[in-house]
C-alpha cells in the first residue's frame, strides 16, 4: 500500500483509549499516524504499548510515532483533538500557530465530571463552536467521534455506530468522512459547526443508557432507506 | 380488547401530522385518544380526517373524539404536547391548572424557522426543562418523540426510529416507554429531563441529513449487543 497520497494525521493528547484507538485504525488503514502528548515521554509510552499490541495481532507494518502536542500538531496534515474539555482551550492556544490553513478534527466532549450523565453544553452552544472561536477562520474546525465508545474503536472489529460529522466547510467535513470510513464506521454530513451541540448533547444520553443496560451504547441513523 | 385499565390519551395542538401520527397509533393499540386544538372544530376536522383513513384501512373500532385544548387536558390521564416551539408556553400556561398530577409529554422541538436545520437550544437548556420550569414540580413531564418523522407515524408500517425517553421520574418515563412501544417503537430511559437538549438538537441534525439524502432519517440506539 502507498501512502504517498495519504495526509499525515495527528492525535494531540493521543494516549488515552479513544486517542489511541483511531491511531489503530488508522494506522491499520495505512496511514502515517503521529500520537501527540503534553510530554515526548508520555506519547512514546503509548505508541510501545500500540506497537505490542499490534504485534500481538500479527499487524507489524504500521506508521506510529510519538512527539510532543507542539510537534505534532506542526507534522500533521490533520490533527485530530483528544484531550478532555478542561484542557481543550489550553492546548488549542498553545498548538494555534501550527494549524494554519489545516483541518482540526474536534472530538471533546464538554462533560463536566462528577454528573457525566448529564446534557451541560457550554456557554458559546457546544465544544465545537469554542475550538472554531479560538483558532478562528484559518482552521477548519470539524466535529466528530463523540458518541464513539472507546471500547469499540480498541477492539478490531467492525463498529456499529454511525458519526455525525459537524464544520463549515463541505470539503473539510468530507476529508473527514473519510477518515471515519478509514476507521470503519459510516459519517454523515451533519451541518455547520453549532450542530455540533447534538452529538456532544448525546454523549451524556449514551453514557445514561449504558449505565442502565451495561453496555457500550452508539448511535446508527435510521430512516435511509437502504436496508428496511 | 378492554381499555378500563388504559389511561385516556390527550393530545394539545393535535391536528398537524406528529399529533395525527400519534394518535391513530394509540388509537389501534386500544387507547381512548383525545385530540386537542385551539378551537373544537379545527379538532373536530382532525379527528374526522383521522377516522376517514382509518375506515379506508378497514380500522372502524377506534376511540378518537375532539375537544379544544383546554377540555382535553382535563379529560386525560396523560397529556401530550405537539406544538410548535412558539406556541410550547402559551399552552402550557393556558392548561396548567388541568394538569396537576398528570404526565404531561413535551414532543416540542425548539426550531427556530427559518434555520430548522441549526440547533439553536433555548435559554433554559431546552423545551423540556422550559415545559418542567413552567408546570412546576406538580406535573411529571416526561420529553420523547422528537426525533420521529411523522411521515412514518402516518404510515401504518413499522418505524426504524428509537425514542430517548427523559423525565425526572422514572415510574413517568416507564408509563411513556409503554406508550413509545404502543405505538410502534423502542423507547429508552435518556436520563432527567435537561437531557431532553440531546434530543431536541438532534431533530435539527436530522433535519440536515434528510435534506442531504432525501429521506426522512431517525435515530436506533446501537450497541445493545443484541442484534450485533
Amino acid at each position: 500500500m502507498t501512502t504517498e497520497s495519504l495526509p499525515v494525521l495527528s492525535i494531540l493528547g493521543g494516549t488515552g483509549d479513544l486517542g489511541t484507538g483511531l491511531a489503530r485504525r488508522w494506522a491499520q488503514a495505512g496511514y502515517r499516524v503521529i500520537i501527540g502528548s503534553r510530554t515526548l515521554e508520555k506519547a512514546q509510552a503509548a505508541v510501545s504499548d500500540l506497537q505490542e499490541v499490534m504485534a500481538e495481532r500479527g499487524v507489524a507494518d504500521i506508521q506510529v510515532e510519538a512527539m510532543d502536542n507542539d510537534a505534532a500538531a506542526a507534522a500533521g496534515d490533520i490533527v485530530t483533538l483528544t484531550v478532555p474539555f478542561s484542557h481543550q482551550a489550553s492546548t488549542l492556544e498553545q498548538v494555534k500557530p501550527a494549524l494554519a490553513g489545516k483541518i482540526l478534527i474536534d472530538v471533546t466532549v464538554p462533560l463536566v465530571p462528577p454528573k457525566v450523565a448529564r446534557v451541560q453544553l457550554p456557554e458559546g452552544g457546544s465544544a465545537g463552536q469554542i475550538a472554531q472561536a479560538i483558532l478562528g477562520e484559518e482552521v477548519a474546525v470539524v466535529s466528530a467521534f463523540q458518541n464513539v465508545a472507546a471500547h469499540h474503536l480498541q477492539e478490531g472489529k467492525g463498529i456499529a455506530c454511525d458519526v455525525l460529522v459537524c464544520g463549515n466547510k463541505k470539503d473539510a467535513r468530507a476529508q473527514v468522512i473519510t477518515l471515519v470510513e478509514a476507521a470503519g464506521m459510516r459519517g454523515y454530513h451533519a451541518g455547520m459547526i453549532y450542530n455540533a451541540a447534538a452529538a456532544e448533547a448525546l454523549t451524556s444520553v449514551l453514557i445514561t443508557i449504558n449505565k442502565q443496560y451495561g453496555c457500550h451504547a452508539g448511535i446508527k441513523i435510521s430512516g435511509l432507506g437502504e436496508d428496511e
